[in-house]
């Protein structure tokens, strides 16, 4: 623990995958014609908790490129959203925090300015590390400030194999472990690297990586789970990518611990130092 | 040094800022009606170099998306181009390495797959780490493998005061000395905070920033340069950014060294290791 903070961690598990059906929501605003000044697309969910009905913003621009595969669902995998994933209508903003994502939805908004929901200002931004948990606490300029948001997810991966308490017999054992996991670019980037390290970040060994979400890219515009799935002319990545390496056995056995990191197609690399705030 | 590339070092001056005047490239790309399948804009400059004329390629995607501004420009900052920018006409792809903007263009070619140009392939990559400059030079495999291409710039940052050699008299010196630099995000994006440190990274002190280019889009729709600038709409974020921090004199003086980091607006931050290759 580098210092305890006022949010939570994930853990690995931040970002899942799902085919959703539904309206891409540009169609929506471009109905609306949003006038010149317009920045902000406001929604709100019908989930009343205790600072008021959860509520949040995304960039209009955003929304209106098709590339950002932002929507308005109501189906999930092919069945109607169930109420855990917000039935009868929710928002899906791939790439982006799930704080976003609104739920239950009930309210959509075109602004000059960001939502002022509570939940908007006070969820889901990364403050710099020099606020301690007590200038933020006390100074709400910190949570105003929009640059301090989170909107893109950062380039992440995680090991999936060895798993946690994972025992590799070495009588008999194969020549090679299979060291393997997943990783993500964040707002639709791609990952175009993986690279492991058996000895804290000296040298680096390059990942086989398989873009599952590539296949449906490849299978053309076809009707699947009750709406029109037509990936081929988008660019973006939005799911996981996964990664693989084959290690010699006797080098995994005598590794103190196995690390990976990431790079998306903007060059952007998981740095070795945490940034905590 | 870390290593010796077959590569060079821009250092810290590998983006720059003019006000271009010309045609935005999706309009022209618009009235060729790309196929199904087309993805790739492959541009040819007019520059016969010595495996033969330079030549690029961009998604189709980008160019069609307006946040990234890509256009065909004619004039810059208010002038006709001189033939070292590109007369008479050079393609502007901001946000991106700066082999993408083709000077002396020629020659655009909507494709299936990326430019097989000779510098398209051999320039403008950075390989995994684990390639050796022996190891790529004999296994064309590595380059061309469109991954490792540049096209968005990573985040950056770099200090401008104190300049190489700036001496601070200490005898009657004002409290504090102002360091001043610029930042950068990388395609368009927005670069969201800058830290400084005196001690390694032990600690960060947060910067202040002036977005310089935000000036444009609060003027307004006006007629500069002899086109129309207008730049209130579009969220993304070309320019260099610039920051400064006031730090106590006597801080300075005892200080070995001052380094610098920044955050773009996806959370991606500069890491404290070098990424060569």
């Amino acid at each position: 623990v580098v210092r305890r903070t006022k949010g939570f961690s994930w853990g690995a598990a931040g970002v899942s995958t799902a085919l959703f059906t539904g309206v891409v929501m540009a169609e929506i605003l471009k109905k609306a014609k949003p006038k010149r000044g317009a920045r902000y697309v406001c929604m709100e969910g019908a989930d009343k908790l205790p600072n008021g009905y959860y509520g949040t913003s995304v960039k209009l621009n955003w929304v209106m490129d098709p590339n950002r595969g932002m929507m308005l669902a109501h189906g999930m995998n092919g069945e109607p959203l169930t109420p855990d994933h917000g039935f009868p209508l929710r928002a899906v903003i791939p790439g982006q925090i799930g704080g976003r994502s609104v739920k239950w939805f009930k309210r959509i908004i075109v602004t000059a300015e960001p939502s002022d929901n509570w939940y908007h200002i006070y969820d889901n931004r990364v403050l710099p590390t020099t606020v301690s948990p007590e200038e933020s606490a006390n100074d709400p300029k910190w949570w105003i400030d929009e640059r301090y948001a989170i909107y893109d997810l950062s380039t992440n991966s995680a090991i999936a194999y060895p798993a946690h308490e994972e025992q590799l017999g070495l009588v008999g054992a194969p020549e090679k472990y299979r060291v393997k996991g997943y990783a993500y670019g964040g707002g639709g980037r791609r990952v175009t690297r993986v690279e492991v390290t058996l000895d804290k970040g000296k040298t680096w060994r390059l990942a086989n990586i398989d873009y599952a979400e590539d296949r449906y890219r490849e299978a053309g515009p076809r009707q699947l789970c009750g709406g029109t799935l037509d990936m081929e002319w988008r660019e973006s990545s939005f799911c996981w990518c996964f990664w693989n390496i084959d290690i010699p056995v006797p080098e995994v056995s005598q590794a103190g611990d196995i690390c990976v990191r990431a790079m998306d197609e903007s060059i952007n690399v998981q740095p070795r130092d945490m940034y905590w705030s």
